[in-house]
């Protein structure tokens, strides 16, 4: 059986890949209270406000990285990037925090959703062109990919929060 | 800049991000002696031995499901996926079920090695022709990007381990 264009179809299973960890995690952040939130996912290990930080950060660093400008939230990545949970860094509140997470995710699925093919495979910010051109692999494609994969390591933790 | 070869090279994409959660399991599995995987990954949470059965059969399924055959271990997945990990029966020694593990994922390195394009793009057996026919991204990729997400949710519970 022929496959009806392969590319946009390669593109669509990657965003769903995002969509399926992004929803799932968004369910179970809306389910959990901000007491909760507050608690370490194991003994001794990041809370669920670390760790809701560290992929706000994590994901609006993709604005920059995809070439879609600047991040919105830029004060994150000192306390939920380069610093651990317990660093002693003041963290916003979890509410702020709340929709911080709420805002990046949704501006970045408009602009996932008005890539063209040919945008999803170009190159990322963190990659010359001459090195590009040997690893055409290094597109924006791929770390959605990537990025997916660290949302799905994380998201496993948070559903620990769940009694 | 034009891309070369779009198809090869998310087929590429997908199985690195595959192999990178694989090898990242690999090695904290060889990091964890038996003891360590006897504990549960939280406070009454799964077991490590539970999760390296769980995702020994999950993976073992694939085999079916991508249309390369019968399972290897196919006794597997009623102490691992449909029973809980306290449902009392009885489970394989540890060693044998790293074997397992390790054999599961060797062979289907193999077989995915050896798939052409097109046959990524083919269906998966759990969807008839007429459906497929509709929803065309019910291919073998996307079974790749599913077990990816899923052995990376997992991935990030087991990390818990390690002391």
């Amino acid at each position: 059986m022929m496959v009806k264009d392969p590319q946009q179809l390669f593109v669509n299973m990657a965003l769903d890949a995002w969509n399926i960890q992004i929803d799932r995690t968004n369910k179970l952040f809306n389910s959990l209270s901000d007491d909760q939130l507050a608690q370490e996912v194991a003994p001794g290990r990041n809370s669920g406000i670390y760790l809701l930080g560290h992929l706000t950060a994590v994901h609006d660093a993709l604005f920059p990285l995809l070439g879609l400008g600047e991040k919105l939230y830029p004060q994150l990545e000192e306390v939920f990037i380069k610093h651990p949970d317990k660093s002693g860094l003041e963290k916003p509140a979890t509410n702020e925090l709340r929709r911080c997470w709420n805002d990046v995710n949704e501006k970045l699925q408009k602009r996932f959703n008005n890539f063209s093919i040919e945008e999803w495979f170009q190159r990322h910010t963190a990659i010359s062109e001459a090195d590009f051109e040997k690893e055409p692999h290094r597109n924006r494609l791929n770390v959605l990919l990537n990025r997916t994969s660290h949302l799905a390591n994380h998201l496993g933790q948070l559903i620990f929060l769940k009694k």
